[in-house]
């Protein structure tokens, strides 16, 4: 049996005060959608089954290069942390698994399993870390990773990544992702051609030790913590490498690491059409890879990125992208964040969902652009709450997760529980 | 024996009074190249060897989608085109073929190829047009060309690049540039997948009919004649096209069709890397495709693309990127224009051969950042201009092709001939 | 009486197939807001009273440098357009006025007057147009106009403001708006001081002449058509314009004219809080100026800027900003863009009018971040549509506007009318 | 007498072995410049009086949210940081005084004197830092400093500021610059009026304090480490931030803190036009505040702004901008970075100079676009090293910094006395 951190009487109350609209509202919504031909429940059965990562270190607050200021109850461990994804899973119904970072969430195997199975919570990508020096390690990342001129760096790195995949096997992950920062900060410091040899030949030992069942993530992105190149720099570099590596290699997108103005959905596209799209770590951004909550600053291209994805599950038969979470918390609780942007992300799902595709379509066979972009439109201001809503609520969940979750003092509690952090100065001094 | 159409009498009168400083400063140049171990001869040997193609439209005074405002002796044809195109190879010999664009420039073949050699020109890649209308043409080019929904207008697309590669192989051209507008100017007005898979089918049968000894040269661009999205929209889609094509198939890098920040000489050695790049359409840019003079406002990137070229020659046997300018001259005399952007051309590859490429590697290799990246600021800041005056002087070109054009009159010939154009509004209204 | 260009029985006969199913929605929306505290009627009423004007050269299809390609019954003239513009107040009863732009919509204003009031049409800004040269024009706008070198140039520009104002008098515009595309394409061209000197002085020419009772609205535009520099470049020096030039001068807000990223929903709030917003260019953009239909890339932007625009009618007791749309329609039926893109202007007003302020200013109090962002986003999600048609309907426009207008079909009829026009290339040749 | 950290005779010998070089060097470049009519020697001279402030945080090894990865010889406190000043300064002659940061180099002030008229330095403007958290801080900055919603934490930060002119006002500091991170994450989480009124009241207060004979730095920032909002977002803001402030108060220019493609020189001409151009935090940066080293990057658009302040110099009689450096030294020595950066100030002053004024100018009233920009270019391709050699050599400092402070083993030397520091994240965890 499944435990359970929140007080499910807090959650039945909770509920209890909204069912009713929320009965009214859905049936309102499921006429209207009627109308334009579209059923309501099949829209809420895929929200049902929709479920996006959280990964672990996004619960704690985070910062930037110039400071981090920690709120009450910050998690001390990975254990915490499994706790505080149990209650976004519990409240949302939306986040079946947790992502780990190693070495930050490194911890007895068992012990991990142990602690997610009592929360029916399953284990997503592992990912690795060669962007900063764990205490005690050996060669520096400073200048570079899987990708260093030194060979005993580089080796290092490998087998930090093998070591991922063997953590990850134990408990049962399937995906191993790979993100580094490696780069250079001026022209010239490195050569761009040398470099990204030895990342791949890099990445390819990673790759032999891959497990038959499990693929590997490349994630480009454009830059930062390296300010003039980045290795994996785009997703042609990301696609380049996934072809290079083989047939269990793919991209992953994080919305926040492309170019100003890009158009992302189209990248999506592109990657779903050559069989590359692995999947997404979800987010948003108004100027760099700024980590806010997904849907937060253009709730429009997120409902367009789904809009992909839904053309993109009747194109390909074994599409199934790794849909994760990847934000940093720095003014909110990370609880409340996580849920809202896990709902975001199912509500673009949902509004993608009530597109008529065969409306759709004609119009654009018909060249009418008008009325294609229109039938987008009419579903992204579709207020598919009540969908949402519903499936949380007939799954266990909240109806409302963010009043549930204040309404049981969760904050307050591990408040108590957990030391206060003091805040600091971030990476710049 | 080649015609010259600026009196060679102008040019050496013009030369005579600058050849004592010219050797003077070549001297002094030398030397200091020298006690870096750099030979100045060498660099002036390959320089004199270089050379950059004129696109035909680019003599005319351009315009943006407000206004055009022609200035005096506006060519009238194709063969004033060529004349023009003379005058820039005669003074900067660094010009030795014109690109032509089709239909504006269709005309007899035969009368087209005399008019060329008669100045000793050759043509370079052939560029079609299904980016607007023709007079009297069947299908519009409003929603798509080689991806256009309607298969009419696909099918007269790809006849019109046909009809190119005709007229090409009749004057000796050996390359054939597709750049297309096609996109979108609305999310959901076509659908990504189904449009790049249309403009792929319709380039395979341009490609089938390419002659053994050609390229064919795909062209990405960010935005501009569409709004929202493009079919070409980058370099990992046109890296996509071309390798689905097949290994004549390479892709063109323009500097201005990028995202804002991209890191355009990292996309050269990736494609270099990969064995598919084309070559270049050069010209500089602030905002957008802004097709100002090459190495106007960022000549310190130009510099790092032809950095990443000397070494891409030094990795590859049969690297030869096809190099052209592509530029709109809207204040300027497009004559002037073209001779000193050609000239900046040349200084940024002057100056890459300027690198002490064992130093930049030893530097690289033991994580010298600093002495690495002044490596490439040292090369750069050397003002190599006495090297390109004697290369040009050396082959009867101008040690200043400016003044001694300016000197020539010209332009002021060329009005009293041609007519008068008006100006007039863009394309908005 | 008015006279009315859609037959009112083609109106009657969609509205009555929508009015039952509208009057549930409004009905059930009216429910759902209830719950939230805002009251429904408010807002429709504030709705009605909401008015955006229809720029005259909306109405014709639009281009780009590289090509035209006009529609179907394109306007012949300024009397054209007025009969189209009619059509969009007629349907959407959200565009009362007409902006004109001389010297295209040059005619006896008289005639101009009569045109207008007979749909009960009024004239909003004048726009005056010193980026293009006109027919027999003695100076050339070439190298800039009120801030050009010579001064023939600047008083000539000058002049033709003068008239501008002249015409705007007689046929009972308020404001004159003065764009100019006045900049340099190179580093160097012009002196940014001197220049911007001159454009103060002739512009104090300019607003010496407004009449008492006017505005003078001086727009910034970040480039194009000038690629290196532009006069009034940023909101920064529009500001100092407006303020150089006195108290009728206010800044206006084009949606495409910043720097990508740009936070423009702030500058809005800048310029209010210093007495100097005049009002709005809308459409939408997601790489330059695109001129795309309002609220078809970004919809939460705009939401977010009436967001600005709201809290600013409770500030400022004067706040009275002007709203034009300014688009360009290359791709759509110009007639069906400006129908949706005023309707999606609305609706940006009216999800704003859905905010709950006070609870919006107690989070932000309370630094509640996440709770403050939910109050605009529990809005922005709200579909406002009822709101919207309802208030139409109420005026005697169409609950549909998009599919009345395709049932009367007004589009081709005046097809028959007026001549086809053949599309060609744009600016750059 | 003045101490010295490098020992004269290593300088003595390095120098010697180039002196004889950079004389004929200085001399074939003098004879080239009089060619165009430009004296060396004026220039020489006004180079030789240009310094540029180190600030103190710059010393050490900065980092990213990501990690940090510290080097040898970090300094351990502000006296460490002095030392390393010293270095600067001895070896460019370039770098006559340190900026300090509070908290950070809180110490006893007289200590603080002493330290640095030990080596002639003098303090610039002081640096408050409201934008983390100090130990033992009542208020958190993590909602804001000196516009924040709380008023305690208001009243703080003000007094913070308070105590930073207090500190300077002891040692010697003429100024003080503030740069907050105050802004919001996301859309509604603060008012952009309420919190922009309570920063000018906060800021009101400080000014207040500030000594006759001080001015007071307002700095401008697009985003970092607020993502969707920030308090002094642009230049505008910070004009008019200035200027309610009153005549001490001054407009920072950082060149990193713009959005993409923006005219950064541009501002600089329209701050000094309006009397608010206070100075400018050297740096650059190829995507957002990327703090790399000056030149490094872009070096013609540093080259640019210093074109305005060469203009500027001869228009405006008080024309006295404060320059600092601001960088962040991640992966070379920041000894290193900051004096070949300090140079990299001096080349652009020193190529500015080499601007033929008269020839501009006259080419600018001509409309000769070409004319115009070629002055720049060839005054910006000039190698003007051997001038800032000379000016180094002629006042004691080394004709190679970076060789001379190489072969000194400074570095070896301080990392025997000062301890190891690891490495670890940034801000992120």
């Amino acid at each position: 049996m499944t435990d359970t951190i929140i007080d499910t009487s807090v959650i039945q109350a909770e509920n209890a005060r909204r069912e009713a609209d929320l009965r009214r509202d859905y049936e309102s919504l499921g006429e209207r959608l009627d109308r334009r031909g579209i059923a309501i429940d099949a829209i809420k059965e895929k929200v049902a089954g929709f479920s996006v990562a959280v990964p672990s270190w996004g619960v704690g607050t985070g910062g930037t290069r110039f400071a981090r200021f920690p709120g009450p109850g910050e998690p001390r461990d990975i254990f915490d942390k499994i706790e505080d994804c149990a209650v976004i899973s519990q409240l949302t119904q939306a986040t079946r698994s947790v992502s780990l970072h190693i070495p930050w969430d490194k911890a007895d195997p068992n012990r991990l399993k142990q602690a997610a199975s009592r929360f029916n919570l399953g284990f997503d990508a592992m990912n690795s870390n060669t962007f900063s020096d764990a205490k005690g390690q050996l060669q520096s990342y400073k200048f570079g990773s899987l990708s260093a001129a030194d060979s005993g760096t580089r080796q290092q790195a490998i087998e930090h990544n093998l070591e991922c995949i063997e953590i990850g096997r134990t408990i049962g992950s399937k995906a191993l992702t790979v993100w580094i920062g490696d780069g250079s900060n001026f022209p010239g410091q490195t050569n761009f051609t040398t470099q990204f040899e030895r990342y791949l030949a890099s990445m390819k030992e990673v790759y032999a030790a891959l497990p038959e069942d499990w693929r590997l993530f490349t994630e480009h992105k454009m830059y930062e913590p390296a300010f003039y190149s980045t290795v994996v720099q785009d997703w042609g570099t990301s696609y380049l490498t996934a072809t290079e590596l083989g047939e269990k290699a793919f991209c992953l997108v994080d919305l926040g690491h492309h170019a100003p103005n890009v158009n992302i959905e189209m990248i999506v596209a592109r990657l779903a059409q050559f069989g590359k799209l692995g999947g997404f770590h979800f987010n948003d951004s108004k100027y760099g890879d700024d980590d806010l909550d997904a849907g937060s600053i253009d709730p429009f291209r997120l409902f367009l990125v789904f809009n992909e994805l839904v053309d993109a599950e009747s194109r390909y038969a074994d599409f199934r992208p790794a849909h994760m979470l990847d934000q940093n918390h720095n003014v909110t609780d990370p609880i409340e964040s996580l849920m809202l942007s896990a709902a975001d992300v199912q509500r673009a799902y949902a509004q993608a969902l009530a597109v008529d595709r065969a409306a759709l379509v004609a119009a654009q066979d018909a060249n009418d652009a008008l009325a294609a972009t229109q039938e987008l439109r009419l579903a992204f201001r579709t207020d598919v709450e009540p969908i949402l809503a519903l499936a949380r609520f007939e799954q266990g969940g909240a109806i409302d997760p963010l009043a549930t979750y204040r309404a049981a003092g969760y904050r307050a509690k591990v408040a108590e529980i957990r030391p206060k952090v003091e805040g600091g100065t971030g990476g710049i001094v």
